[in-house]
Formats: C-alpha cells, sequence, structure tokens
C-alpha cells in the first residue's frame, strides 16, 4: 500500500474486551467468561445515538475495513461498504466490528485454551446460535456504553443477527439492514453445509477434532469444504462469465492433464482458505446457520416471530443469488408487513450470486447509501431532541 | 418380488461381448480389446429397423429394464421407460443398453485387467470421452447386426452419447431423444465435478488410483463425492418437499447431536453409492462429461456441428433442472434450428431437479411416447416399403 485510498478508513487496530461475567448459552451450557476482539471506525457521538453493529458472516472476522498497518495491501473484507462517504459513512456513524465467539481471529472460540483443561476447546467448545451471538454482542455494547444501535447490519449469516437482535432486544435496534439473507435454511443450504462438515470429518488429520493438540490440521477437507462454499457463493452465470469453459492447462483435445480455470480458481481459494481458518469453527458457524430459525419458537410462524420487533427493515437480495435467493427475502418481507413493520425490499439485479454483497454494485451501494442516510438524518434529529 | 409387473420386461439376462478389434481413443491410444456387458429388450424385427440403443448416465449401466432374478426387488434404471405399453415400448422396438467402456458393472474398465501388467488398470486406464463410447457403442451394433438405430436415447451423459452418434454416424441413426442434456458443461457444471474429483483424490485409501492392488477403497472419498452430485440432481423446492427442515434426531431447541432428515438420506444415498462404484470409473465419467462439447472441433459454432447430421430430434428439459437447466436444451433447440433439423422440444414442469428424468412425470411420459410413437411408425413404414 503506497498511501491509505481517501475513502478508506485508513490504519485500524483492533481491540479486546474479555468479560467475566458468564454468559448462558442456547444449549444450555454456560460460558463462564469470554474474549471478544473488534474493531471500531467512526466516532461515537456524545448522544452515543449512531452506532452501528457490523455482523459477520460464515467466514468473515472483525476486521471489515481499513488496514492493519501500512505495509497492508488488503483491506476489511467490506471495504466496499463501510468509509468515508460509503453506506456505512464513517463522517457520521460510528461503526463496530467484532469477530463472534466460536470464531477463530481472537474472539473465544474452538481454538482457545479451554480453562477446565489448560488445552484447545477444539470440538467441546459449546454449540453456539445466533441468539448466543446476540447476547455476546449485547455486552459488548454496554462495554462501549452503547444502549442502542441506530442500526445492526450483516450480510448472510451477518443479516440473522441483525433480524435475531430485532427479535430478542427489540430496545435496543433502530434498524436492521439485512442482505442476502433468509429466515431459515433450506433442506438444500443444510445439505451444502453437510458436506462442507462430512469433507472435514473425512480428513485423516481431523482427528475428531483435537487436531489442534497433534500440531496439525484438517486442511484437505477444510479446503474442499470451502470449494463446495464457494461454488454456492457464485452464480451459474457468474461462473460462466468469469471461466466460462477456459483451459488452465493440459490439452483439451487429446483429453489430457486438463485443469480448467475454474478448477484452478477454486483450488486456489479453498487452499488459502483451509490455511487461515479454523475447521471447528468452520464447523461451529455452519451449524449455526443450519439452526437458525425464529420463527421455530413461534410455532413456525415467522409474523409471531417479528410482532415485539420495533425496528426498521431493509433488506437486499441479488437476483442470481441461489443460496440465499431473492424469494427468501421475500418470505421476511411478507412477515414484516405482517408483523406491522416498516420493511423496505430491494432485489438488485447482478450476475454474482451470494457473493454480491461483498461487491460494489451500483444500485445496491446507492440503495443501502440512500437508506443509511435515513439513518442518519433520524440519528441526528435523536441527538437534537 | 412376488410377481413380475404386466408391464416390466421381466426377467433378463445380460450379455457379454469380447471385440479384438482395436479401439483408437481420442487420447491418441489404442485399446487393443474391450468386453461389453449389455442387455436387450423387446425382439429385432426382420428388416432390423426397429432397434432403439438406450445410453446411461454418469452412474448408470446396462441394466436398464427387468428384473435379475425372481428374487430381485430393484427393477432397472429407466423401469419407468422401458417395457410393454412404456415410452420405449417393448412390443414394437428392440432396445439395446450397455455399460460403458470405462464403466465399473462389467464392461472393460479401471477395474478390469490390464492385459499388459496383469493388474487392474486403475488410474493407467486411458481417458474416454463421449466420441470413443460411440465408437465402441458402433461395434456393439455391428455386432447385433444393426446398421442403423431407430433412435438413440439417453438422459444427461447419456443424451450427450445420443447427440454425438447424430453428428459421428450420421448415416446410421435416424432419431435422438436428449432428456436433461446441454451441449457443453458450464463453469459451474465442471466445479462441482472437480469437487467430487478432490473428494476422492482426498481419502487417504485412494493411493493415487491404485487401491484395488492394495485391497482397499476410497469409500468416503466417493462418498462425499455422491453426496455433492446427489444435491445438485436435486431441486432446492424438490428437497425443501422431501425433507423441509425436518429432524431426524437429536435436539433442535438445544442444537445439539442434530441431523437433520436431510443429512440422514443424503449420508445414506451417498455411502449405498460408494459400496457398488469404483472411484476411478466415477473420476473417468466426470472427466468425459467436463469434456464433452461437440462444438470445440467447429470454431465452438454448435450449428456447424450439426450441420451434417440428418437424425431427427427430440429434447426434453425439466424446469428446476438447475445441473442441466432448460436454457441449456434451448441452446440446443436454436442450433438445431438453424442446422436445418427437425427438433422438438417440451421443458416439463416437474419439481424434481435433474433427476425428473428417471421419474414418472405424466407429461414427460406422454411426451416421450408420443415421440416414440411417430418413430414406431416409421419403422414400420420403412418395414413395408
Amino acid at each position: 500500500m503506497t498511501a491509505v485510498p481517501s475513502d478508506s478508513v485508513g490504519i485500524v487496530v483492533p481491540q479486546h474486551v474479555a468479560f467475566d461475567t458468564p454468559l448462558p448459552l442456547s444449549c444450555g451450557e454456560v460460558l463462564p467468561r469470554h474474549e471478544l476482539v473488534y474493531e471500531t471506525y467512526g466516532e461515537l457521538n456524545a448522544q452515543r445515538s449512531n452506532a452501528i453493529l457490523v455482523c459477520h458472516a460464515l467466514s468473515g472476522h472483525h476486521h471489515a475495513a481499513g488496514y492493519h498497518d501500512a505495509g497492508d495491501r488488503k483491506p476489511g473484507w467490506w471495504e466496499t461498504c463501510i468509509g468515508p462517504g460509503k453506506p456505512l459513512d464513517t463522517n457520521r456513524f460510528f461503526v463496530v466490528s467484532l469477530n463472534n465467539i466460536g470464531g477463530c481471529h481472537g474472539s473465544t472460540g474452538p481454538s482457545s485454551i479451554n480453562p477446565d483443561t489448560g488445552r484447545p476447546w477444539g470440538p467441546d467448545f459449546p454449540a453456539i446460535t445466533v441468539r448466543d451471538w446476540v447476547n455476546s454482542q449485547a455486552m459488548l455494547a454496554d462495554h462501549l456504553g452503547i444502549d442502542t444501535w441506530a442500526a445492526v447490519v450483516g450480510g448472510s449469516l451477518g443479516g440473522m443477527q441483525a433480524l435475531q437482535w430485532s427479535i430478542d432486544l427489540p430496545d435496543r435496534i433502530r434498524h436492521v439492514v439485512a442482505i442476502a439473507c433468509a429466515p431459515r435454511l433450506s433442506a438444500q443450504n443444510i445439505a451444502f453445509n453437510e458436506i462442507a462438515r462430512q469433507a472435514i470429518y473425512s480428513d485423516p488429520c481431523f482427528h475428531d477434532g483435537r487436531y489442534a493438540e497433534r500440531g496439525v490440521a484438517p486442511t484437505q477437507g477444510l479446503m474442499l469444504a470451502r470449494m463446495v462454499g464457494h461454488v454456492t457463493y457464485q452464480s451459474d452465470d457468474g461462473l460462466r462469465e468469469k471461466f466460462g469453459r477456459e483451459v488452465a492447462s493440459g490439452d483439451l483435445e487429446l483429453a489430457r492433464d486438463v485443469q480448467f480455470q475454474v478448477e484452478s480458481y477454486l483450488h486456489y481459494q479453498g487452499r488459502s482458505f483451509s490455511q487461515r481458518f479454523d475447521a471447528n469453527t468452520y464447523l461451529l458457524m455452519t451449524r449455526a446457520l443450519d439452526f437458525f430459525d425464529p420463527a421455530r419458537e413461534f410455532d413456525d410462524n415467522l409474523v409471531r416471530a417479528f410482532r415485539d420487533a420495533r425496528a426498521s427493515y431493509l433488506l437486499v437480495s441479488f437476483t442470481t443469488d441461489w443460496r440465499f435467493a431473492s424469494e427468501r427475502s421475500r418470505e421476511l418481507v411478507d412477515a414484516l408487513i405482517r408483523a406491522r413493520r416498516n420493511v423496505s425490499h430491494a432485489d438488485i439485479d447482478a450476475p454474482y450470486g451470494h457473493d454480491a454483497f461483498l461487491l460494489p454494485i451500483p444500485r445496491y451501494i446507492d440503495v443501502f447509501s440512500a437508506y443509511m442516510d435515513r439513518v442518519a438524518i433520524e440519528t441526528t434529529e435523536a441527538a437534537r431532541r
């Protein structure tokens, strides 16, 4: 990096907080203490009314924007949307981004040391649900002195956390922005997650999840898992546009040693992911996805799930996202309308599949910015009163 | 089986033929001799004009209809479409179904003994293309005394063989029936095949394909590969209808030890497949799929590929088939029309995804029967002349 772009938050320093208050989990277990790593961008106003929580998706983490040092070539994962003049405008908002519990980027998770045993938790780390994340994020909000989020925002699994916030802690959130999201996973979604998990379990280095104690890692399994995920995050059209049937190496005429470009790409994506992510975290995150279903405790009635919510909602979906298709956002819209919530929905025409939520697609950025502009104005008005 | 259903071909006996004529392959190698296992249903007429060739898909084989003995509970894989009164009506047609070379059900393939080494071919078995299958099937036609097929018929990869017949041996085929087919694989199709292959390669029992010599098999890898395939053969709607989010075992409330029904189903499908199929054959078949692209040698011009074809075509697609979507059949229709071929296309509304071609969907069976009725009438007229 020669110079930080002017629309970037620039150099950021991750922060840590440790909570000694026990966190009761959905599974019945209690996490006696936990640490979170997080970053903040922008300034919290005097009224503490301009705070935005960004929730990450399956493979995300706290580093959503900016750079970690002057030599850092890769910005945070949502640099597209966080920064001066961007939808989550750091001139107006105080943006908080954390690594969730169960994660592998510094927050308490399967790679952390289990205080009871002095060894990594590994597979003994308790099952985590989206609700548990909301509760842990609420502890972070308390720590930062934030009573109410101006908005909780996220794509995919991140959007699910935003929805759960509006159900579980309706007084602490004014807006939900849920992008490329769904009210629950379909059988097909679960099936792909299960294939990813089986790929990890099948790796001889998995050792029932106790690989860290043996100084190994199921990288081959994690690579396969990520390849499965990656294909489902892209659209058929998008892959065709990017790679078509182009050959990376080998002789197609003789059908010999051929590697298509899409194959090399997947190998590269899978391999690089497997070197930076923890397999137990991947298992935990996919399970949290599978289990998310806010309607369940309301007799499968999604309208009732939102009946006590007080937030307003922006839902964004993408036409070629077949993992969480536009139809899934429409289910949410219908339920929210029947639950008498304010809801806006933009279905964005883009060929990039599920991964579109990470990309600078003009109409997406416009809609997101316009909505956040409204949130900012409300925030200022609230501050004036 | 208590009694053979009246619309079944009944008990059938697989037959074997060995060809000592060398078969030159697309890859440049020559198969000095090869065996085929096949079945026939119905009677060849005196004019030898009523023969239908059925080509199998990725995991198929020669046993397409009927039962192998009186205790056999499971009929052939296309019992839905082959038998008295069915689309491939055995009262009118002589139906031939074979296991292709490279297969693992009795025809020469990776599990066969390589005469040069006295050990199983394994990974040394040459790469096979759809064209090679057509050439080997032509040797079977010669053996059976069939100059011209009334029709060559298949679903998925089987449909690709039917298309290739019409391009390579236009004088020996009158009709093509290609169901749930595509003119070539998309990048997404190739990506899923590659994930399946990587699952097999990753199995520690794979031993670079020489597992048979060691008396082991990469069943875990093959199971995973099949799970990937299986999910892509079904539609999101179909899986939702069949399984929804129903739980097979465990406690969803506590997020503990949960197994969703769709997971149990996939495990079962994957496991049972891995016990009856050969991994090297799976690799070979997915590669044949990836490489199929009849337009390639015509400067990627599909119209030119069909310019010398003389057959008439029936294409059938299914609305929820996202592996080989309806759009892919329409590409074929457009090219065939521009190549001045007779082509009929039925897009069947069905929620079963790609696997629909195996199922008794009324409109599909009706359309297929009506088309084959026309083929039968032509056959009789030809016989009268």
